[in-house]
């Protein structure tokens, strides 16, 4: 069942290790089909180099397999509850690449200083609060996909397609799994370079027009950019 | 119609990816053939992959088309308004380069302070100023080229082959399109060094001697310099 | 003699250099066989490129040499040292990587400000205080090893498979030789995004709960994780 | 005529490459012949693409062209003023290596906190001072080549075969021109490692002790050490 999608989820999770966002099993992508409401998404602990698209495991929204003969990745119900929260993503992405998790350790918001970030995330890319002691000890990877879905109480997940878990590491998603390992690798690019544009001039300025213009000339009814 | 500088343009366009200075299309080069004022230009949003000359897109100082089946990159009027000012250049660049990116999110002048910097560029890499409201919201690209050339009102974009738009990122540009795309790399590569050099010391002194001394043993009438 | 885990060591080896570890010959894997108390290690300063299973170096844990053409690796003595005082590790690893030397030479421990740490080393990875004159006049990798030992005098290394020797570098270790040159990929990765992370915010906080969840997700009795 | 030296300096050019230390033809290998005081060295702009063994210049001690039809490297003259002065040495190295510049263009040495810097250099990296009017505009090349050698007045090229012209580069040397590359690949590294180092912790300490032990167990008539 969903072979097209699993050989697409299977090609998004290589094209993860292809960018250099992982290094050993760090990583997982998954995709949605709406139709069905059942998610493809990697087998937990396995190699890169041996993962074939069978091997993809299909999960519903309640967590259960339906097919498979691996144990899907552990992080599952965090990619499960942000399917039901957010209903126009159908592909999810998470990594331990370095400058996005390095600033996930960091504990703060990666600030919009620049067109690269406009052309993709409409706010700073924000970073969840600590988690407390019942929902680290609870369901906790599920509990880890309510503080991101929390942190988007004010903001549109569409506009802003991606996050950082504090002491962790970022989680992004799109419109299906492609688009959410572009937007992985561009936030992973985005935290590099505000990381050296910080340290190169503490007191910089953000000019917020540009922020508006660069993010609406390539989203929205009037986007007309390409490059 | 300019065959010969539509090739020149596609290397110079696939130079940007083997030297590390794109991610996706982020990034494009242009050419001017100054007798017949026609630009040759990247096509806008097409993968590098796939990119070949017959796709470059040929337009005239007025940026209209006239030849080429795909839509010019949205660039393009930033291009045209550096080709009309500095009668000079050849060729234009821009990129996200991560450390040239980082120091136009900074806002600030990447200083002179080592001789490769002084082999290149005779001043400070020059940062613009912020865009005003009808610039952003009128047409900004070719607006972006007028606030370079404001930028330049003192300055020899021939000594000075390169500039960052704050909150944007590089341009640089050269006598063709190779020159350009050499003075992009040279660019990166100074700005890398000097965000680690101000890093070890900030209150680092530049000898001024030496500025003199290595932009003119390699450039103009006395040049000996080809290491 | 134990010519499997000669293969074992060898290719552990190359796995430094795989990945990116190692520059010529600052590096080296040892790993013991507990039956016969008989420890398996890289000759002394022989290029990775020619190094086969063969020139492997057999010493017993006083340090003689049982089999083998070449000297064993300089650094011999600091491994048998380990093997005697962690019985439950069977590999061991030093190199000169670039981010877990560099928090060496700062002389601290790096903190335990992430998952992806916590997912390996319960603690801080701790680095060693000042050796005394007469141990390093004296016998001095064997006293490497001793300040290492001692470092882990309240320390479990088994949930600490790590160490800086201060001014000097990282050494690691693990159940086999595999498993400690992980150990060594993966504490270069903390100490990169560590000094990433308080750069950009030195006042950054540890959520304490995500260690004991991750590190126990992973290890001991109840690990259920495997990404 | 020193077919076998040209053939090493081709070599040692392209080792620059081959370590990353070159962006175009940013740097240059020479290397002597102590019973002719010929010197061989690459030719001047050209690509290490095309650069075979017969384009090699071989010069005397005067910088007159013995052989060859291309120029030699415009740094020559500061090559041939270290041979004259250093001896012990029979190959020089140049480059613009990333971090080793850096280090040149903050215009302080490179100290000695770590046993990989200790291994190779006795002394902390030194750095050159400002060049005054008439050495700049005068015989520049050469007088670079005094201003490294006055900086040694105290100091013994042979323990410390490296240093950094300030606001310029690193030049190194060594036995022979690979043992120059070779030195040239580690000031690198080492000047990587120091600024992370003292970005992490801007009040390290370095433990004298080691310096000696590493510098002496590798180098002099007691050395053992081969790692």
């Amino acid at each position: 069942m969903l072979e097209n999608l699993k050989e697409k989820v299977l090609r998004a999770n290589l094209d993860l290790v292809k960018h250099g966002l992982v290094l050993f099993t760090w990583g997982n992508v998954s995709a949605i089909d709406r139709e069905t409401n059942l998610v493809v998404i990697k087998p937990s602990g396995m190699s890169y180099d041996e993962m074939e698209a069978k091997d993809m495991v299909v999960v519903n929204l309640e967590g259960e397999i339906v097919e498979g003969k691996l144990r899907p990745s552990s992080d599952t119900p965090t990619h499960l509850v942000l399917y039901k929260a957010f209903q126009n993503i159908r592909g999810v992405v998470h990594t331990h690449s370095t400058y996005a998790t390095a600033w996930a350790q960091a504990g703060i918001d990666i600030p919009n200083i620049g067109t690269t970030h406009a052309d993709y995330f409409h706010e700073a890319i924000p970073c969840t609060t600590d988690m407390n002691e019942s929902e680290v000890k609870g369901l906790y990877e599920l509990e880890t996909g309510n503080v991101i879905v929390q942190r988007f109480e004010n903001l549109n997940p569409v506009d802003t397609p991606g996050v950082l878990v504090k002491n962790h590491g970022p989680f992004s998603w799109g419109k299906d799994a492609d688009d959410a390992v572009h937007n992985a690798v561009v936030m992973e690019q985005i935290a590099k370079m505000a990381s050296i544009s910080i340290t190169v001039n503490p007191q910089l300025t953000m000019n917020p027009l540009l922020i508006e213009k660069h993010f609406y000339r390539k989203h929205g009814p009037n986007a007309y950019y390409g490059q």
